[in-house]
């Protein structure tokens, strides 16, 4: 009998505790299942629990939890720890490693497969992908990234109605989404952009230098127009010249956040309009309300194929997500080698994307689920008093 | 026939909409409706639309629009202006004045009411209540916090499973809510705290000073026992012979925000843990996904009751929602005065619910809908070393 190791690694998402449940719930039965808890840093320490009954049923049960069950997160996971988890894994008897991951985790589940054919040791190796800001190479998207665009979309159209009402108070908005150093979540923020008046009237990506005559210019247009502003600006964007915005560093690595103060800022010193600039937050990756039904249900086959191949001794690849190129949306679920996930790097917003918006709505549109509807068009703000003077003759 | 005019004041809500809508639903065939533009500011200025079959069916496709479809905003109501929106309001003949809103706008409506007496108008005069801050006065609560609270509660217990799964890399992280003065909608944070593991470990209401002590006390207890600590802070809090922390002025109002940062500050300074704060922001009282079943249904009753009482010659009372003493959860809409709910002024979390958060949930439950349901138990985050020291034996 096989006895799997199963992890979850790298920051969370709404839906990651969906392909666990596919997973588990594929291979239970018939197969010893290890639960590796707080990713590799689990690995690396032996946090190892056994399943049994009760704890499969509470991950059964957790399929639509938010989080990471079983305890993700961040760890430096050097040679030397590689070389110990796959002792660990040689003492533990277990000889296939599934983790859910993301870029990182898939680099690492990579040199995890190398080492242990270093010590001639059979092991099976799958990943399985997640991320909420869709910089996975070699899948079309990975599971998490839906419901996190269907946040950002419903976040942004729905506090620039709520912007509109309050617009002899306040003026301008600036909204901070998550995607460190790719901006198809930042993109997704554009997704419900039915009216002009809605906006976002600026959309500010990793991929393109943040340029303040450029913020400048398109906020006074949208001012002018409707009397509101809407701007949506990327973690990851940086000034001409400049670098990315740390509000933290942790464990030498950087937690991005803050640009959108500095859009507050500049906006501020140039113009006679109240600003507010907010991050979207951890409520975009954990948000349960907003989770998208196609996310949950790509999750959980993401799962369940990791659990097929399980059984069909698949080795050395990650579950890609290929979209079929047919009128109607459908994936398949396709390997791909870890090695070529790890050598592709982060997958950046494509310029044909970036410059066409209509096209990436397009794209993203399945993705975040049948139930986002299109609004009514908001009330008309601009020349409002004009319409009052020609009433009041 | 009559001619009425409605607008709506203050901040939005995800829900004043359906209350617009169920008013003008009620009553557009055999009335002549004006609509205020963009509230008071509208009444004072003459931004008046009248109703056509266009911006009718505009309004009621709105009615689940978060924002306030007519605007709202802020405004300086002073003497003057009062006298001339009642001059306004007998210049277009209008018989019947309809706002939507909460503590501000009922003290001006009855101001107005005063005002149209002192001119010898006949004005009918009729309050709506919005709140999500939930503290208007003479009402069991208000359309609009029903659906903030579902926000702030899926919210708190959402990150709270993102947080543990981040654990050892992030292990504090304090969520800031709205509510100004009053403690009803940060309570409402701690409304889904099944597991002492998820917390909120610490709530900080208007209603009590703010302590380091308390703060360093029970965060350090929830650090030892889970691992990780959620923090709950209303943007209302103030420091022990301190103020409330202000993130802007603007036309003389005060926008609070920013005590989460201080918070912040002072776990930094006394704890080596990674620590994060985040304002739950403008998503709390406009994001449609968490529009509360109750709150929504509520807030069109509301609507059409006004519409009733527009009818039967109502005048000088706001739409109260009074609590039956049943044990299924009933709503009657009954009349309060103006002036009593003006005189009651802001209405604070009383002491029973803030020493019994029990209490508060039960009192709570209905109003947050029927589709909110408990997550099973997270995974046992301490002590793992040791049971792994035990299986590896």
């Amino acid at each position: 009998m096989k006895h799997v190791a199963i992890g979850q690694s790298g920051g969370p998402t709404a839906v990651i505790n969906a392909t666990l449940a596919g997973f588990v719930r594929e291979l239970y039965k018939d197969h010893a299942i290890t639960f590796v808890v707080n990713g590799y840093e689990g690995l690396a320490n032996q946090l190892f629990l056994e399943a049994d009954d009760a704890l499969i049923s509470n991950v059964m049960e957790s399929k639509k939890v938010p989080g990471a069950f079983l305890g993700a997160g961040r760890y430096e996971f050097d040679e030397e720890k590689i070389k110990e988890s796959v002792q660990n894994l040689r003492r533990q008897k277990i000889n296939t490693l599934v983790f859910i991951g993301g870029n990182g985790t898939m680099e690492a589940l990579k040199r995890i497969e190398e080492e242990a054919k270093q010590q001639n040791y059979t092991l099976q190796v799958i990943g399985l992908p997640k991320t909420v800001d869709n910089d996975l190479a070699k899948t079309d998207h990975a599971p998490g990234f839906g419901s996190a665009a269907k946040y950002a979309a419903l976040a942004a159209r729905d506090m620039s109605r709520d912007l509109q009402a309050m617009s002899n108070f306040e003026q301008v908005r600036i909204l901070e989404t998550m995607g460190r150093n790719a901006g198809w979540l930042t993109a997704a923020a554009g997704f419900l952009n039915d009216y002009k008046q809605d906006g976002p009237h600026v959309i500010s990506l990793p991929e393109d230098p943040l340029s303040p005559d450029v913020i400048m210019k398109k906020t006074t247009h949208a001012l002018e127009e409707h009397g509101t502003a809407l701007i949506i600006v990327s973690e990851g964007a940086s000034w001409e010249k400049g670098q990315q915005v740390e509000r933290d560093r942790v464990q030498g690595r950087s937690v991005l956040g803050g640009v959108s103060k500095e859009i507050e800022n500049l906006i501020k010193q140039n113009m006679d309009v109240m600003v507010r600039s907010e991050l979207l937050g951890m409520n975009q990756r954990s948000f349960s309300a907003a989770v998208s039904s196609t996310d949950f249900n790509e999750a959980v086959i993401t799962g369940e194929t990791g659990a097929s191949w399980v059984r069909e001794k698949k080795t050395g690849v990650m579950v890609s997500l290929q979209r079929a190129d047919t009128a109607l949306y459908h994936i398949d679920y396709v390997p791909v080698a870890l090695h070529e996930v790890a050598a592709s790097g982060e997958r950046i917003l494509p310029p044909s994307f970036i410059q066409n918006q209509k096209a990436y709505n397009e794209w993203l549109r399945p993705l975040v689920g049948s139930d986002v509807s299109s609004y009514p068009p908001p009330l008309k703000r601009r020349n409002l008093h004009v319409i009052e003077q020609n009433k009041s003759k």
